[in-house]
């Protein structure tokens, strides 16, 4: 079913559900979805609605701009229109560990994931025979520490090329240079390895292990420049004992991160993640 | 605050969320919480708005008259008004187990429940010191194979002097008669202690042991004149082990018949369960 | 690390933690993890013992012998002996659905499972390729009302061919006879698709749906004779909504349903699962 | 029943289950629960073993005495031997917030907490009433930053005339001297509200409104002189949302509390915590 994903934000007043339900009634969309939130103490309003596209009465590329001036201008309204068309192209950029990158190729193979994925892009090949398997290109991209400005070149032509909409990092082990991050702002969705904002940086497992914690989680965010401080999209904790090895809270733990990072990616392809300063509002 | 909240069902159709926001608006509803569910197995629609209500242009007794007039008849509406005020008035059940009944007194005495408790009704004496030092008045009456209709009469005059809205069983060893259950529709909670489906009827822990079960539960959900069977409002479970005996399966589960019951009590305080033929949408 | 791995029951009685122990480390053996449990309601003792091989004075197929006659028979013990090598060999049998599937190809790509893999099962063509992809042997085995029974010959010849040891029902479609079955006792593990006792056969989440649960779960078992009867090995649930569809409870059981069956084949894998006519010890 | 129970470390070796085992039995000890632990890094053996004290054949204060001589010298071990008689006498401490106290004192009523309490301190009059309708003694020790040597010296004399054996912090708002804690080493049970080591110190409640997390939770630790730094007996968590405002985090958070201290209680009591440097060792 073709869709288009209205979402709002504006300081908050009375009547904006009035009017934006009006303005969709009167074109005759057929709602699907709608979701509102107020943050009280920065007096926001925000919203999420889609609706059909086919029995609306506005044509596609009508509709912002009537919505514009009938009402986002009298709410002094930052919006954003969506289509679940053309389907999102998403890049997967992955290392050496696998269980991220085939988690997101099965379900993608079973789909459940409405995007497109023109590219995984790796500094090893080790998994490239399986990312072919499932038909989907693979980008052998080396990285040493003197090849990484122009191995993130290429990186940025391949993403051009192939109009990447965003990018997952399924356990990449690199860490992407604010230039990378600036092409794509709250577009790029990484999975750490630990309920954040706890055991920041490297080796969370060995972290978590020397402080004896009896719970380990993962954490999907938006990369920002600084390290692992990123609006939070999910989280998931598992239980762990004293009895757990660090490898065996790193088996334990990889099966909470593909968990988490799945269902990150799939709210951001539903354009259910609204990012409001360093915090996301998710309107699932 | 003091709020109004309204809660609709309908047959769906376009224009419902534009018609009745526009209604509040007109009025200058300050609108705290908006919710709305279609079933489209049902071709159904299902909205619970909660707004302020001294702000508000339209006196209190207006409200209703007002709404089915320029919304509600027009979209063949069963709606019912409710106010946060007075309170609603909570009757509890009890036999001998204490643990659910001290959770609600616990949360009460914290002002955590937005409830009055009149009275805690229980076929022991056990409890009632506690239940007396919380300031909640006790009532013995005692229950006997003869007795029970007697019992049961007395309990629906004190249901009645107390003018009762519903009623809670926090692990009530009796079955109430269908006589009884008539008095409230959709107004009795009832707390089982397993997942339901799962091992109706009594003994349930046994049931569990004996199946072997990883996993067992607790469900809250309203008493129909079916014994467990009623539209479930909320359910939670814990983990178990092959070396956990009855007695601990009952310790662990009893954590969760509290937590499960409190939020259930609290969702229908804050008239979040809309029972709908024997399922519930709960708008939280 | 080359390990031996003892199972034991017998009725319990004082002092079987001391002869066994004692016989360990009268032949140098370094114990690696031991379990005990007493089931008081059967009078019954279990236990579970690794130990590191390459330093124990025994040699391998002296073992049981020689633990027989110094210790097994004083107490009727039944035990059995097992070695983490060779590697278990199991088949995995599956239809069109490939979460479980690909979930366990994916760990076992990464070295997480213990295994060896000769040969995929299915009734379609589907999976063909990403299995091969694996480097695991896909064969083709369809199946009509009519064909049943030579299919099923056809998958016992197979499983004989490939010495499997044990068998892996990844969302298989097909109900096995109770002659496959017989050759497998509790060598077969199948994931069903609700917390069982709750929604056992057909479309549980279909059930689920209907009688408006709030969790939702899955349940890995051996197969016995009686559909969705055999003992249980772990089950996990998650949580669901009222505006959750059919299809969404589809998706999010998925995602249990392939965490619960790879945990219960580590488990078998380790050894660590010991069926009590119709429940599970599990030495974890 | 009356249990010894031993709790046991030292170097790992060879032979030590078959001699404590041994040991046990050759005493016609009623082995009833016996777990172990062997820490790998740091080459240490951990073991906990209860059993029935009235079959046995040595008399409870010649265990100790004999045990070390036998086996104990032997293995260079560090050894404890607890019984379960009399019971441990638990102090309370709280402030205002009644969740944790109530759910204990519940419990203690029930007869799940195998402990006296023979005194609950507060620095605030509120929860007199409730703990005294408990049975409990109450003793208000107002705290002013000129008094608090004082009131300290004060609690203190209570611990000592007491016989105090545990202290439990039901989140006592106060922070005791270094002096204090000197007195119960391992033996003063705090609740943290947050999954530490997320969120230490003031206010983290708020600190995770503020982060924005998906999960917030709850952590029971033994107190040492770094603030929120002790060994972590045991955690929990619970979701929250983009909506939830602090005061809900609080009140979701508190449920989380109550279950997690009632936990480490009641492995505290069970003496199944073994601190071992900054971590713990859970015999459950």
């Amino acid at each position: 079913m073709k869709k288009a994903i209205l979402i709002i934000q504006c300081p908050d007043q009375k009547g904006i559900v009035a009017e934006v339900s009006k303005f969709l009634y009167a074109y005759e969309g057929n709602i699907l979805e709608v979701d509102q939130h107020v943050d009280e103490q920065m007096g926001m309003f925000f919203m999420r609605a889609a609706w059909e596209l086919d029995s609306f009465s506005l044509a596609k590329d009508e509709i912002a701009s009537r919505f514009r001036a009938e009402v986002g201008e009298r709410f002094k309204m930052d919006f954003k229109l969506h289509f679940n068309f053309p389907k999102p192209r998403m890049a997967i950029f992955v290392s050496k560990l696998s269980h991220c990158l085939f988690d997101i190729l099965g379900r993608h193979h079973a789909g459940q994931l409405d995007v497109d994925i023109p590219v995984v892009v790796s500094n090893h090949q080790s998994l490239k025979e399986i990312v072919q398997a499932f038909g989907i290109p693979f980008h052998y991209i080396p990285i040493t520490p003197e090849t990484k400005a122009t191995a993130e070149t290429k990186q940025l032509e391949l993403m051009k090329t192939n109009r990447i909409d965003f990018v997952v990092l399924g356990r990449y082990m690199q860490i992407l240079s604010a230039e990378f991050i600036r092409h794509f702002p709250n577009r790029i969705i990484n999975i750490h390895h630990s309920f954040l904002p706890a055991f920041v940086g490297a080796r969370p497992y060995h972290a978590a292990y020397e402080r004896g914690v009896k719970i380990i989680g993962a954490t999907a965010h938006y990369v920002t420049e600084e390290l692992d401080a990123g609006p939070i999209i999910e989280q998931e904790v598992a239980r762990v004992r004293h009895h757990n090895t660090v490898s065996e809270l790193v088996q334990i733990g990889q099966d909470v991160e593909k968990v988490v990072l799945s269902k990150a990616i799939k709210y951001h392809i539903d354009r259910k993640v609204m990012p409001i300063k360093n915090k996301t509002v998710i309107f699932y």
